[in-house]
C-alpha cells in the first residue's frame, strides 16, 4: 500500500531532509508540497540536489487539496504552525516539526515563546513525539509534536537515569555542541559562512534556551518532582550534527548499565562500550544516536556524551519514524541509511 | 536472489563508501572483508559509522576463503592491486577500483605510474569502467577497471562532445577542483585539518597528475587521432566532491544539445538547462553527476561545468553500478539515495 | 607625525580589515568611523574583535566633520560610494573601495553596473589604484579608485606578460577560485554556512562578472589593442583568499623571467621558483601576492598561478599601501605582518 | 638594543608562531632556528607563508652556537624538551613551551606523562609561564615554563574565583571546546580533514588529559587545600581556538566583580560585561583573553566562559610576553596586533 504525503514548510532544511527520507521510503509518495515565499518555485529550484525526483510544485498552503491525502508533516516555524495545523482537516494525520505542540501546559508554552496559544484544541490531543519513549501513544494518535533537537538528545541521555533513580537530580548539567544547520535557513549575519566558520560560542547562555520547557516538562514528570537541569548550547563550525556532553553524579558503571538496558531493543539508539565516547560524524545523516558513559577521575561522577544528526534523528528522521507508527508501517521502514563518512 | 561479495581494502574511503551502499542494497550480502594492517578489527573499530551493520571482522587477504563470493570488490592501492588480483581465483568476478587496469597499453602504465605492470593476463581481458560509455562490455566482463575520479569527471564531460566533433581538440582545457578524500585515508602533512583547511592550491601541475592517461586514451581512440588536455587539478578545503571547468572552443548550444542527447536516458548524468551550471554541494554523497553549458561572452567559446562527488559516482558508486550490470541485476538498485544537503 | 583618519563604511570587513591594518600603523589615527543602519553603534559591538582598540562610536556619514581628516577610506558600496565621495571636500584625499572609480570611461561603467555615473567629476580625476603599475599616479592623487580583487589577482598574473608581448592575447583563461569574505558580509541564503561550506561551484559564468570591466580596459591600453580574456570564478568554503590559475599560450621560462623581472623589487609580490605554484593559505591575513609559473606538457603552453588575501592585497591592504603613498609615509608601513598559518 | 633569538623546534606549529610574532617585534632578532628531520631546510620550504622573511637555515640542535644567544625559545615535544635544555649553556635565558617543567614535583609529573624527569637540576630552578599571576617571578627567571593551552583556560576562568573563595571548589566543571592546531603537527588518522572537518567529539574523557596535573597543583596551591576540577575537552572543526565552558557554583555578579578586579589592569585579559559571553573568532590569531559570566535561571549557580588562541595567548603569545618580561622589554611589545576576522 501506498500512502499520501503532504509536507508543509518544504523549502527549510527540514523539508528538504524529509523529502530526501521519503524518497527512499517503500511506501510513501509526496502529493503536495506546501511553503510560503518561495510557492510556484519547483523542488529543483529550492533544492538542486533534489532535482532527480518526480515531485509536485511547491504551493501556497490554501492551495493544497488535502482531501486525499493520508499524512502531512508540518515544518513550519513555530507560531505559524499552530494556526495552520488547526485549519486542516481536523481527522488528518499531522505530525509538527515545530515547538508549538510539544508543552502541554498552555502556560509553558507562553513562558518560553512569548505568546499565547491559538490552538488549544489541537495542543490537548497532541503527543510528544520523543518515538522510543512515547511509542505507544504514537500509534494511535492524530497529531504528534515532534521534540527539539536539543531537547531529543538531552533526553536520550537522561530519560532512563531520572526514571532508575540512578543519578542525582540536583545536580544535571547539559553542554551541547550544536552544528549550525539547527538554526534553519533564515538569514541572519551570525549564521553567514564568513561568520561562523573558523569559530565558535556559547548561545542562549543562563540556561536560557527554549528547549529547557521540554526538559523540565519531560524530566519533572518522570522523577515526580521538580527537575531543572544548567544547560549550555554553543555553536559549532559544523553542518550537521548535536554532541551533547552531561556532567552527572551516579556511578558510571550503573549509568551504563541502565542506558544499556533501557536501549537494547531500540533499532536507532546505540550505547557504545563503557569508557568509549561518540562523535556527531558517525551518525551525519543517520536516523543513530550513539551514547557513551565514562566514569570520572572522582568517585560517584560520570560522564554521558550523546551524538546525533539534528536534521534526522533530531527533527526530520523522527517525524518519519513517528509517522510509520501513525501509518502501521515497519518503524524502520526508509531510515536504515548508513551514515556519511567522511 | 543474494549475491555474496567480498571487499579488499574495507578500511579506506572506498572501501567504507562500498560498505555504506552495499548496506541499502537489496540483493547484495558483505560476506568477507579484507585489510592489511586493521586485519583482526571489527568494522566498528575502523569505521564507527558503520556499528550499527551487522558485518565479518577484517581477515588478511589470504585468510578469506573466495570459494562462495559471487563478486570482489577491490579497493587496494595500486601496484598492491594488480598482485592481488592476479592470486585471486581466475573465474571470480572483480571491479578493481585501482588504477591498474585502467590503462590498454603496457607501456602507459608504465609511464605514467612508475612500474612495469606484472599481471598482463588480466590487463588484457579488463574492461574500462565507465559504466554509460561501455555498458555492453561490462555486462559480460570477468574484471572491470573503475576509472579515476577526476578522469570521471572530465570524461563525463568531453566524450559526447569529441565524439559528435563539435569542439576543437586542440584546446580542451580542464581546471578540476577536488575535495581531499579523493586523496584517501594517507598519513601527509598535507592531508592534515590545520594544513589544508582555509586554503586552496594547485597540484600535480603542467599536466603532471596521472589520470592524465585515462583522458589521453579515451579521447584518442574517440577522436581517432591524438588528443591532449590541459588538466590542473585543485586541492579545495571540502571532503567530498568534483567540480571540473572545462574551457571549449565550439558552439554552446551546440554542445549543450549533444551532451543532453547523450545522457538523455542516463539515470546517473543529468545536463542542467542551457546556462545553469551546478554545484558539488547538490549532489554530495549521490551517485548523480551534474552537466552544465554556459556561452562566453566571445563567440565560439564554452564552459562546460560538471559535479560529481568523487567517493560515490567516481568511485563506490561506480563500482556498484558495474558491479549490477555484472551480476545483470537492475542497474541503479542501491544507487538512487538523494544527495544530503546541506 | 600622525594623520587623522576617517573610515566609511567602518561595518562591513573592508572596514573591519582597514582597522585592524590601521591599528598596527605607527602614524595613521582612525578619528572618525562612518556607517549606515549600525551608526551609534561602539565598534565592540559591530566587531567584538576590536574591542581592544580605543575608537570613535560610529557615526552617519553626515554627522562627520571632515575638516580634520588627513585621508578619507571609504569602503561602501558601488553607487552609494560615488554620491557620498561627490559630497565629501573636494580637496580631501579619499582612497575608495567600491567599484565606482575604476573604470575610465563612463559608459563602461553604465555596461558593467547598470546605472548611469552621478559622479563625472570625480571620476575624471580619479586613479586607478594597483599600487605597483599606478605608483607615481598615485602619489600625487586626490582620489585613488582601489581594484577589484579578482580584478587585482588576474592583474598581478598578466600585465607584465601582456606589457612584455610573451603571451597570445586572443587565448588568455582565467580560472578563479574566489572564498567567501569577498562576498561582503550580505544577507544572501547562499552565503549561509549550511549552504556554503562543504561544496563550491562557478558563478557569474560566461564572462559575465563586473571585474571583467577592468580587465578589458587594463589589458587593451596595455596592449593597444583590445584584449578579452574569459573568466571564471568559483566559490569556495574557506573565508579568504583569491587563487588565480591562468591558461596561456607562451612559453613558461620567458614568462617566469618576465614575471620576476616585473616583481623584483617590490615588497609584496613575490614569484617563486619555477615549477613551484601557491597557496592561499600562505598568504592569508597578509599583503603579499604570490604567483607561480609551471610549464605544460604540450610545448608553448604554461599555467600561472597567484594567491592573494582578498580582504588584505584584494582590497584594505591594497588601499592602505595606496594610502602611504598619498600621505608620503614609507609605502610598507603597517603592512608587513607575516600571513597568519595554520 | 636588539636580542639574538634561538628557537628550537621551529618546524612545528608553535615554532612557525613564534617566528611571524617576532618578524613584528621591534628588538628581536633571529639568529638560530633549529629541528630535527627538517634540518637543513629553509624556512621557505618548512612554512611557504614565511618565505619572505630574511631568516637562517633550520639547523641540527648541535650545530647551533648559543655562545651569542641571548634568549632562547624551546618548542619542542615533551620528554625531548628536558634533555635538550638540560644540555644548553646553564645560563642561557630559556623560554620552555612543552610539558616538561610545568609540574613542580617529580612525582607529578611521571604520573602524568609516564617517565622518569630527567632534568631535575633545571625542574627545579623553572618558574611557571602564566604571565599574570607569576609576572615578577619571571621577570627574574633564567628559565620559564609555558602552560598548556587548555591549561591556561581554565586558569583565567578559575584562578582568581578560587583565590577570593566566591566559588565552591567541589563543583568546577570544565567544558573546553579546542580546535585542531593544539595537536600539533603529528600525522595521526584523527586529524586528517577528512577525518577531522564536519564533526566533533570529546577526548581524554574521565579527566585523565594530563593538564589536569597543572589544574591540580595551580588550583590546590592557591586555595591551600586539595581541589580537583573535572575537565572534558572536545575536538572542535576549526584550526585555532579553545573556548572554556566553565560551570560554578557561586554568585554570578561576585564571580563577575572578582573577575573584572583581577584583570582589570591586564592589557590581553578582557572581561567582558556581566551576561555576554566570547567566541574563539573574535580572539583568533591574537594574544588577547576575552571572559564571559552570565547567571544561570537556578540561583547561585553560574557560567563562565572564556576564548583564547591557543597557538598565540595559550603557547607563542605567551611564550613572547614572557620573554620580554625576561629581556626587560615592554611587556606588550610584539603582541598587539588585532585578531584576524573574518
Amino acid at each position: 500500500m501506498t500512502y499520501s504525503i503532504a509536507i508543509l514548510g518544504a523549502s527549510g532544511y527540514t523539508g528538504a531532509e524529509l523529502i530526501r527520507l521519503i524518497a527512499g521510503h517503500s511506501s510513501l509518495k509526496i502529493t503536495a508540497l506546501g511553503a510560503f515565499s518561495k510557492a510556484g518555485q519547483s523542488v529543483a529550484q529550492v533544492f538542486p540536489h533534489l532535482r532527480h525526483l518526480d515531485l509536485p510544485t511547491l504551493l501556497q498552503i490554501d492551495q493544497i487539496d488535502f482531501a486525499n491525502i493520508d499524512l502531512c508533516f508540518c515544518a513550519l516555524p513555530h507560531k505559524t504552525s499552530q494556526s495552520v495545523i488547526a485549519a486542516l482537516p481536523p481527522d488528518l494525520k499531522v505530525v509538527d516539526l515545530s515547538a508549538d505542540f510539544r508543552l502541554r501546559d498552555p502556560d509553558d508554552y507562553e513562558k518560553w515563546y512569548g505568546n499565547k496559544h491559538s490552538a488549544l484544541t489541537q495542543q490537548a490531543e497532541a503527543v510528544y513525539g520523543l518515538t522510543e519513549f512515547y511509542r505507544d501513544d504514537i500509534k494511535t494518535a492524530r497529531l504528534v509534536a515532534g521534540t527539539g533537537c536539543n531537547a531529543a538528545t538531552g533526553q536520550y541521555m537522561l530519560r532512563p537515569l531520572i526514571a532508575a533513580g540512578v543519578i542525582d537530580l540536583d545536580n544535571i548539567i547539559l553542554d551541547l555542541k550544536c552544528a549550525v544547520s539547527g538554526a534553519g535557513r533564515s538569514l541572519k549575519e551570525n549564521l553567514l559562512h564568513a561568520e561562523l566558520s573558523e569559530g565558535y560560542h556559547a548561545y542562549a547562555t543562563g540556561s536560557t534556551h527554549r528547549h529547557l520547557g521540554e526538559f523540565d516538562q519531560e524530566f519533572s514528570q518522570i522523577a515526580g518532582r521538580p527537575v531543572q537541569v544548567q544547560f549550555t548550547p554553543h555553536l559549532i563550525p559544523a553542518n550537521r550534527g548535536i554532541l551533547g556532553t552531561g556532567y552527572l553524579r551516579g556511578d558510571a558503571a550503573q549509568i551504563h548499565d541502565t542506558l544499556s538496558q533501557a536501549y537494547a531493543n531500540e533499532p536507532f539508539v546505540d550505547v557504545l562500550p563503557l569508557g568509549q565516547t561518540p562523535s556527531t560524524r558517525h551518525v551525519r545523516g543517520s536516523n543513530f544516536c550513539h551514547i557513551g558513559v565514562v566514569a570520572d577521575r572522582q568517585p560517584d561522577r560520570a560522564l554521558v556524551v550523546a551524538a546525533l544528526d539534528n536534521l534526522t534523528k533530531g527533527s526530520s528522521g523522527q517525524a518519519l519514524q513517528n509517522a510509520n507508527l501513525m501509518l502501521n508501517i515497519e518503524e524502520t521502514e526508509g531510515l536504515m541509511m548508513a551514515p556519511l563518512f567522511p
